[in-house]
């Protein structure tokens, strides 16, 4: 993680110069800082978010209970909400944790999984959107869903439509909550209702891998922990990093489950060399 | 996957190869519709489970909440329901699910984990066999248990018993049921009462990593979605895919942890040769 | 596992070379008599902890409703009970468990992660001391919260201590509580108040998976299911033994997610030879 950079930047790229070295600035100051995550997460995904974010340099707490909220919220550095599996005694303490979040000047991000597949559901992700989250970050049919406020025809978890197809989406979704809104595809979309980031990297192969859209959300988190003033790069960081790291990782696997553990391995391991000539981010408006 | 079969069926078995088409083409019906697999599940197999479903190309749904039921339930091609870390607030939403499952016509099956650990947990089971599974799958230790509707000595969640111990519970079971019932082992059997099967797929080690009896569960499930009117073939189907997914990944494993990411690998990967060449199903009966 | 052991022991060391046979004995033994671990654990570690447990060659079994308790806890072996995901509504089932176990005369470990992370957490955990654990393994700021009765600048589930920074608290907590005191770190303190031994197994790298610590907690309920008159032996041993089984899967590793694997592989592999070698245990008052 130490070696130096044999980068030569492409004189003919300079907005893509600029943002892989952001990235490379925000994985540092991840690895640096360690800041402390607040996971208010569904079941499925405790294991490979927790694991994630210690691979990224960043300290995971998955903590859920009401009565702790007070005492622990404030102290962490960001936190993050993920409805997956949603029941109605963990709702009020996603509520809490949010509204303790932003009265302490703390980033929450909220990753609104499965938004339209009950009216139950899409409610009470509006109602989390209402508490002012830093970020939200979905694939296409959960953006939709909560951009239209409505319930959809649903493949759970998965998404029916592409990212691009929930650009104008992403757009009023962000100009109508104030956060910033991203949208991960084939093209991970990031927009805070006027500018339009796209970060290509990633592998398909992501989308056989349960929670790795819960895990990326929970390392935008990490990243926004520290660079709170620049939400939208420290996002489409986020995605680029998670995404490089796929297909570092996508080199030595066999199938899902290899590629998870070598996804892994290899967050803990970019170096500058590999993530100043991996990044794919760029201006999409 | 889609490399040609080179394979040439024996003149003397003409069962077992019927058996591999079936199994082959229930793989392959799949991984071609994705079927929807709502799992109400333990905490501990939720991860294995979905990425078991992932791979065999189906889309899980880890969905429990009982205020989404109604809206969500019904949208699903096969429900998945799983006692193992049973508690009394979560087995109200069981039982609104398999009736909404079984009002809407749609297959779910039931693992009964543990059923003899304790009395709560065996009424539990046995109020969830009043509600129609189409399947049940256990080991040999919880379908007795269920087909005696005795709470008995008990290894948590493995086995006391051989599953062939278990062949006149499981047809008593079935008969007094209307449920196919599976019952894994070193050798799996499946009956719905009268006919009885017998699958001779897997590995030993599979008893050492948790939560594989839970996942080969939400198989069955995924390959009743896509064939409800064969629930026998697509049980024993499933049985012994899953078991040649932990043969084929046995060959690369050096312990229980490397086999289960071997095994997953291995599940997405299966292609034709492979599964015509190692179907083991017969009649026992 | 059965090769014959060509270790040669060295006659300077004399105490190391105890230490290790019992070590070897007591994961032996373990191993044939499959002890049965209930675990009422937080949702993150519960795929770890069981499948830790399994590869050490006892039964694991997560089952936390207060319903089963008195069928189920007075049958196992041993009780885990880890407050990483805590809340009030799992804090009954915890203490009744406890009490139950406790009764039975079962041994039982507590795991009192992130105690000092809320006023809530640790009146829990304070109140779970009271129900004599027969052993109590944290972190070193975890066992300075409970020593010292108070709530700190908290790194979530990560210590901001070395564990020889919690030497005397773990000391004045095992003569308060009557427990056995473990603190893990780059060396593990085990104390009985008076007899304080060091474990000096493992690798860095362990603190970069989740799970990891209270997966060797549950290991230490399986060691002291089977030998209950030597708390403090199994107990180190069984912090040794895991420790082993992370450096022999650190040869292999590419980072934490390998490591992870690896370390399970290692420990259902763990021979004589291995073990005699690598175990570091000895008296450090």
């Amino acid at each position: 993680m130490e070696s130096k950079s044999n980068f030569k930047p492409e004189e003919e790229e300079p907005e893509a110069i600029v943002w892989a070295q952001k990235a490379w600035a925000l994985l540092s100051s991840v690895r640096a800082k360690s800041p402390l995550i607040q996971c208010i997460t569904n079941y499925v995904s405790m294991d490979l978010m927790a694991n994630t974010l210690l691979s990224a340099g960043a300290s995971p707490a998955m903590l859920h209970s009401i009565e702790e909220l007070p005492d622990f919220t404030p102290q962490v550095h960001a936190l993050c909400i993920n409805v997956g599996t949603l029941s109605a005694d963990w709702l009020p303490a996603m509520k809490v944790a949010a509204e303790l979040a932003h009265n302490s000047g703390k980033p929450w991000v909220l990753d609104p999984v499965a938004a339209g597949a009950s009216g139950f559901r899409l409610k009470a992700c509006l109602e989390l959107v209402e508490l002012k989250p830093t970020v939200i970050r979905g694939n296409a049919s959960e953006i939709i869903a909560l951009a239209n406020a409505s319930v959809g025809p649903t493949k759970g978890a998965d998404s029916s439509h592409e990212s691009t197809d929930a650009m104008e989406s992403a757009k009023s979704l962000a100009q109508s909550s104030g956060a910033l809104v991203a949208v991960s595809g084939a093209v991970d979309i990031v927009t805070d209702g006027k500018r339009v980031v796209g970060a290509r990297n990633g592998v398909a192969m992501l989308t056989k891998i349960t929670a790795t859209g819960c895990s990326v959300t929970a390392l935008i988190a990490a990243f926004v922990a520290v660079d709170q003033s620049h939400v939208l790069e420290a996002t489409a960081s986020a995605l680029s990093i998670f995404g490089i790291a796929s297909e570092v990782g996508m080199k030595l696997a066999n199938g899902p489950a290899s590629l998870r553990m070598h996804l892994i391995d290899s967050l803990y391991r970019l170096d500058e060399v590999c993530v100043l000539s991996h990044v794919k981010i760029g201006s999409l408006s």
